[in-house]
């Protein structure tokens, strides 16, 4: 069987004019990065703004286990699907952090025969998006540090820095450090810390910018730091904002690849959804509505972390009407979720697919809440028996929601075709009641509340001193009336990642809150949330290579 | 008048594929990045291997001023002056740091209407290179306090480690840090620093790699770490040669840009002159030989560092055979080595001029001893008088140096006609006997004392008990037949920034020596060689900007 690398190396990729031909665009709209990636002008963006919108489809997924779900695949596949139906298909999509890649997942654009290619450059540098966003970042941060030590004209207390440094590797040494010792040449001592470069606010704002104008608005008011005087300083208050959108030009603009049909794909801004809103650039997803007749995204992680922030962050500030939802589950995945290991997942048991379909039916409602329509896609294994694809199809029919089984991994478009089709039924019959699932004008315990009760199937919320303490000060500030980030585990609905399945009688706990004002939200910390991965004890990484001729091994 | 960003923007580039063509390539060679800026592929590289080569040109400068001296201008002038003339030239150029950029410099690409564009892109992320080699050193750094972590199988001894973290900015509170701090899951404890980007020895080895196998066999032996018996731990024995490599796959190709008039360009690597090696990649300079009659290459700083660098470790381990030498000074810049401050120098002062001249003599007499025709170009300023400009030619005169008037930077070409004239006379009539300063096989202390008597015009050298001990130790390891590169201060000949001019009666003090065995050269630090710089009190940054509609300000 052919790895992910050999399947999108052995691929005739099309010129990236060619695809953007499909959709209407000529050579003048690209600015290229080899022959076969390209970013959209500015220009271009602008002279689409009036183009009717097409129908706008969220791909989310269950809590993903280690049998892995297959979101990004299914996604690809379903695009690639509708293509041979003779559909105007986009997909907007994540861009991959270096972190993970050299980490344990080893590459991220899909899988099989559904695939983002070049997949090799999307996952290394691709075209230096996440290293112009790390430049912005650190500059920023550079800037801080020197401001006080020139003399420290604003004031700041150097215990109330929040900014902090971002690179873009899995590095747990960078997580608690401390800076600035050496004596006074080098720098004021204090404690810091680095966290992975998707995890900056700087990602936030590039995600949810709607123009370079935009962009600059909330680079201005990113809180680095506070003063003596409790008060917030800002990016703009270090004389950093037209430096750091300088460096952000070309990186705002999305990116053109194709998947391994040929068929447009826009890879663009990638922030995570445990630590971050997770979802790609405002401006990918409404380019591929005003260039394409259907345009399908993804959020990252389950439709907890993923959609709920996609719903009511991205689509709310962005004005986005989204029309239809797919969730992505496998049979494996379910079983794990049911509560047994990955080394039995080859063997049929109904017991714990019956059990761990519960994670799948508690998304389907929390979709529903959300006034979408929605359908389950199946991400098929070859180990799926009947009797288990029947019982998840029977629970379906009792919540009233279409199923398919999708074969994208292994047969490219035509195993989703299926999936499409009956997605595209779905759109024509079932009309979108899209709201959010709280209203901005909620004091902000209160939204955190309805996102963990509604949502997560929680009892009741439970906030630590610290936290109820910056619920008051950001309410005093004006701040209340932004919506909510959760920064939570993505292995569970609850805020504790052993509880699989649908757990229940939970209370989520809240410890802290981080005002992300550039970004327009409230991040929400629940438990011991990490914004730095660490690498496992054989990295990806170690089994890479490039040889002379160029041929790559190791990603995956 | 115009600022240089200002000239540089009023310019309507040729699509590079234009610029190509002019030396004989066709789109299929090139892996453009927007319509401006293109990477040679390796295909090409090989292609054109067996090609004749063209005249190599170094273009250095005397010790750097606060005054400038402006070395890339002139030479950028002068390829415009051969072009003018009818003559194939090409430039290979170092690719600026963001540091500095956003530090004091505010940009680094020539100036006036010898500029190379598109300037804000150069200045900026360019193709990515440095963000690449950022990547690539600290992958090395995180799978080494990994391999700590998990278990330390190759006993390294956390308390000599010799790799550090990378950022391509200034940022001083970097310098000395502690890391691992919060317990067992966040690391070891141990001190730690981070370096500019363009001080890493991924770097060096990238600018000195011939191929892409060489690159690999280069990364595997760089050193990053001692165990507990003393002996290196190299980038293979932590497993990262290959992932590394691949990081590297296409900043290992060189970049084409343009000059204002649309000559080639390549801009390729950039390790600083006072801590690293100071020149842009061997790939990029021969590709300029092949594809070119005129290969006009420079070296950073002074002809103290950035030349005898290029002389001994570059042209040596490449086996380049240079032609001659332009050394640039300015009238401006020769006065302040004569003493008075820049305040003054608008005024004619022919004591100071006087005094100041032996600077321009001792790097005249040095490119002497290299073999090397040389000559001098003086960059015109408004403020030089008859009489200052009569003195200097005098000087040349009595050193039997041909000297040339350059005025590029207000003319472009034009301003370079008579030095390029010139300076093909030279070639035409004078031989190079190009020779090393220094043999490999002698002692690692005798290479030392000979570049600090022989370039730097030194009384001696003194050895701290620590660098005695390390070459003891290196000669004992075999290491003792690599040649040196000096980290020294780049405003004096001597060790000591304060003394300019012609400083007699010092000796050099060599503090340390680290081994670069990826680069092939052994690092000897003399004095308190800054390898992370600082921002100034205003940086540059401050003042940059870029308005909705893609306009840019603050570069210059």
């Amino acid at each position: 069987m052919l790895t992910d690398v050999e399947i999108a190396q052995s691929t005739v990729m099309e010129p990236i004019k060619n695809v953007a031909e499909k959709i209407g665009l000529t050579e003048d709209d690209l600015e290229l990065y080899g022959k076969y990636k390209a970013k959209i002008s500015l220009e271009t963006i602008k002279k689409v703004e009036n183009n009717p919108d097409g129908k706008l489809i969220l791909v989310t997924a269950i809590n993903p286990t280690p049998a892995g779900e297959g979101k990004t695949t299914t996604m690809i596949g379903l695009s690639q699907a509708l293509h041979q139906l003779g559909k105007k298909s986009i997909v907007a999509m994540r861009e991959p952090s270096l972190g993970p890649c050299f980490g344990i997942k080893g590459g991220a654009a899909g899988g099989g025969y559904a695939q983002v290619v070049p997949m090799e450059d999307i996952n290394l540098h691709f075209t230096g998006d996440i290293h112009a966003i790390t430049s912005a970042n650190n500059l920023i941060a550079a800037m801080l540090d020197n401001s006080i030590q020139q003399g420290n004209p604003l004031n700041i207390d150097t215990r109330q820095i929040v900014w902090k440094r971002v690179v873009d590797l899995n590095d747990r040494a960078l997580r608690h450090i401390v800076v600035g010792l050496g004596g006074k040449p080098n720098g004021v001592p204090r404690e810091d810390g680095f966290d992975i470069s998707v995890a900056s606010e700087v990602m936030g704002i590039l995600c949810l910018s709607t123009s370079l104008e935009d962009l600059k608005a909330r680079a201005a008011r990113m809180i680095v730091a506070y003063n003596y005087d409790g008060e917030p300083v800002t990016v703009d208050d270090i004389h950093a904002t037209g430096a750091v959108t300088l460096l952000l030009k070309d990186a705002i603009k999305p990116n053109l690849v194709q998947t391994l049909d040929h068929t447009p794909v826009f890879v663009h801004g990638g922030p995570f959804a445990n630590i971050a809103h997770g979802c790609n650039s405002v401006m990918a997803t409404k380019l591929a509505m005003k260039l394409g007749d259907y345009a399908i995204t993804e959020a990252g992680f389950g439709a907890d972390l993923g959609a709920e922030k996609f719903l009511d962050i991205k689509c709310r500030q962005a004005g986005l009407n989204p029309d239809a939802v797919v969730i992505v589950a496998t049979v494996r995945a379910l079983k794990m979720h049911g509560g047994i290991n990955k080394k039995e997942l080859g063997t049929e048991n109904l017991e714990a697919l019956k059990k761990g379909i519960g994670n799948l039916t508690k998304h389907i409602e929390n979709i529903k809440k959300f006034g979408l329509p929605c359908i389950v896609a199946i991400n098929a294994f070859p180990t799926d028996t009947e009797a288990e694809l029947k019982l998840l199809d029977d629970m379906c029919k009792e919540l009233n929601v279409e199923v398919s089984i999708s074969e994208v991994w292994a047969k490219g478009g035509e195993g989703g075709i299926d999936l499409a089709n009956k997605l595209l039924n779905i759109l024509e019959t079932e009309e979108s009641h899209y709201a959010p699932i709280y209203s901005l004008d909620m004091p902000i315990d209160e939204k955190i509340k309805t996102i963990a009760k509604e949502i997560y199937g929680a009892d009741d919320v439970v906030f630590t001193k610290k936290a109820a303490n910056k619920i008051k000060k950001f309410t005093a500030q004006g701040l209340g009336d932004l919506p909510i980030c959760v920064a939570k585990t993505q292995y569970s609905l609850s805020d504790d990642a052993t509880l699989l399945g649908r757990p229940e009688g939970f209370k989520v706990t809240i410890n802290d809150l981080i005002p992300n004002t550039g970004s327009g939200f409230l991040v929400a910390i629940s438990g011991n949330i990490m914004r730095m991965p660490g690498l496992p004890k054989v990295p990806a990484a170690n089994n890479m290579d490039i040889d002379e001729e160029g041929k790559i091994t190791g990603l995956f």
